[in-house]
């Protein structure tokens, strides 16, 4: 049976809204396996992650969706921390051809989530993986994809409180994500 | 006098508003003299670029600000065919040590605007300009920046007239950095 | 049978010598059927590419390998009009679930080579195609990925003859890079 | 008395020679004021990274070069905890209009450089700083600038003990950087 796995990291509990909303849609897909892992800042010791449990479910996972807030026009450190950590998957080419995507929350509209989303895909390119984006069109009557995200899936939230932001839209914009993400790690697992 | 000028590609007309708001913004700065250039399609053949009055503008600047609708994910590519005729430009270093910026509209509020200005600075660098970006904080009350881009200005256009779209805050945004342009112009020529 | 086609624009014939190779690597592949497309300078007239043909073999395609030389900083601009030709595509989203990749050379060992390939992702990203790197370690012994290109195959030439540049190794990771897609696009057509 | 400041992380020494070099080459210009700073794991306590003492000189420098191997695929998690506390400096907008540039290593000669330095160019232009690029022509017969970098400095290190890489020329290329940076702290200070 095919795992999807969804890795995060939040700040603010914002990107576990999106994160949740993901798995939710990646759980949707019959005969799919699911973990949503947050990124514990707790693993993080001078600025490098250690977690075992967390890379054991990563190994066994045939999907991995890379989540974090945008801080400073790029993925959170503690999400990069994380990254760093993979070194040794990526030298001896473990992950190789797993499915990757990524989404990423931020207060403006465009706010650098882009550049969050091409860190995602350059690390998923790092390890030989196969980079699988939202594949909605922008600013549908419903919402969905109202910003404009192709590469992942873009989510605005500042400081409103999390069951404000982000709003329901994303998150069934994350939901089409997960989802998608689940359905191509059905067809490749055949 | 510092030259200013503006070039820009325009598919619908909404990019030229948008220019022509940068280029109201550097003029408003006292002592600088400025020029507000379209690239025409006329101009191209094949594929390559060709104008020399363009040319003769551009070498007698001090600084040059991009502009271009964002298409399928990049500048348009009449935008790209001036870029690649700016090769012996860049062969003999005569764009060193100018001034750059840049613009970009979409109809999404995200829509990869971000990667067309991250060509722009690519370009620019290649020629090795100094890079001027925006310098306004996101989502201010006034509207300002509200799309919340950084590297340059971020403004949103789809099938709307062009005297509706861009709006009045993109275009005061395209305004503020025309005027930051120019003021650096100004003191880089002291 | 599934169909890998390579699109590609060459301005010096290096990149079509790395086309050459990408593609012999996809048709090593049992069961696949593949096309070997130039974008030709005569198809674009004012900056817009047309050419009917085309556009039948890439839309009866299953995955799409794009090539451009890197000038100034980005693909050719003669790529990118193709690229924009294909908004009516995106518009109808006729390019969803196809495989893409990609492939770029210029003179120096790094030279802006990534913002090529990175374009080339934002573009399949807007059409939701399935992006497939090069999956192969840097620098290796034989000296395949000699460069350490990820996202898509990285070559190197600059005013050498064709038959000597790119070389053999960078033509060999191109091959490489042609049978992993090929070997994707046969594992999603199951 | 303009200030540079050269702010970088290293894990293996690679990236603190390269440091050096930048550091030597702001010194090398008349009338410049220069700090060395070495980001410390230490500093970084669950992803977060805090020395009021680093800040303090930070926010008295006129221009400010960031340095950083790349680990996979992107700046060190280290740096980005750097970059993640600087959030408050950004919401006041105290680094507006200083100078930004950056300088990266990695053991192959693209492998994702670029990447890095398009980071470093998104946290500057967040900031509002004004970027300063390499502006030399790659692959000099001298070996300046031999792996094409252009937004910044580009240098190759990898098992090899620290006094052997980055070699000569990688190194020369960076105090080139500095140099170029601190003359443009110069004049904008003026």
């Amino acid at each position: 049976m095919p795992t999807v796995s969804v890795i995060y990291f939040s700040g603010s509990g914002h990107t576990t809204k999106l994160a949740e909303a993901v798995h939710q849609g990646a759980a949707s897909v019959a005969g799919v396996k699911t973990n949503l892992i947050a990124i514990n800042g707790d693993d993080i010791v001078k600025g490098r992650y250690h977690n075992d449990d967390v890379f054991t479910k990563l190994d066994a996972s045939d999907a991995i969706i890379f989540g974090s807030p945008t801080y400073m026009g790029g993925p959170a450190a503690q999400f990069k921390a994380f990254a760093d950590a993979t070194g040794g998957k990526w030298y001896a080419g473990e992950w190789r051809d797993k499915i990757a995507a990524g989404f990423s929350v931020s207060s403006s509209p465009s706010g650098d989530k882009f550049s969050t989303l091409q860190y995602f895909f350059t690390l998923a390119m790092q390890h030989g993986m196969i980079w699988v984006g939202l594949g909605e069109m922008p600013m549908q009557a419903n919402g969905i994809n109202r910003l404009g995200g192709f590469s992942g899936v873009m989510a605005q939230a500042g400081q409103e409180p999390t069951d404000v932001a982000p709003n329901a839209t994303d998150k069934l914009t994350g939901e089409l994500l997960g989802k998608r993400v689940a359905q191509y790690a059905v067809k490749l697992k055949r």
